[in-house]
């Protein structure tokens, strides 16, 4: 756990963050973490079913951690802090 | 485990499905399996959050399973199986 190989998952297509995460593997990585938040959440579990299912059947989901993030005024707006959720996914082999 | 009380996400506001946790959590239920497929996913990390946050602290997330469903042709138009992915969320006190 010394290295934290993290694929940020945003509104690129799916087949990137799954490159990355296949980039990673290959390097030698034995865990990549996947991390999402919001509307992002949805695309993160479809990269991590395609490595799996398509690329590297031996992968395995080894963790899934589901939270909150606050969002502070100044980057969403004036309405005040809002929340939004986050997923963290870790991926290993 | 006999009982299983299931939360479909789908395109309702958050709070509906929110409300449906509680209900069953208040009912005596000890687990509630929180259930979305594609663009839902997102909505259910929010359900989530909101019943575990806001309203029943005890609340756990018990298990986070992540899977692949395919949709025939006929469901979705004339390209043949698509896939979709699936999570499976169960909140336990």
């Amino acid at each position: 756990m010394s290295e934290t190989n993290s694929v940020l998952i945003g509104k690129k297509p799916v087949m990137n963050y799954v490159l990355a995460c296949i980039t990673f593997f290959h390097g030698g990585a034995k865990e990549v973490n996947i991390k999402a938040r919001g509307k992002a959440i949805s695309r993160a579990i479809d990269v991590v079913e395609v490595v799996r299912r398509r690329f590297l059947p031996d992968v395995k989901v080894a963790k899934v951690n589901i939270g909150t993030d606050q969002i502070s005024a100044k980057e969403k707006g004036s309405n005040g802090p809002t929340n939004v959720s986050t997923i963290e996914i870790t991926l290993a082999r």
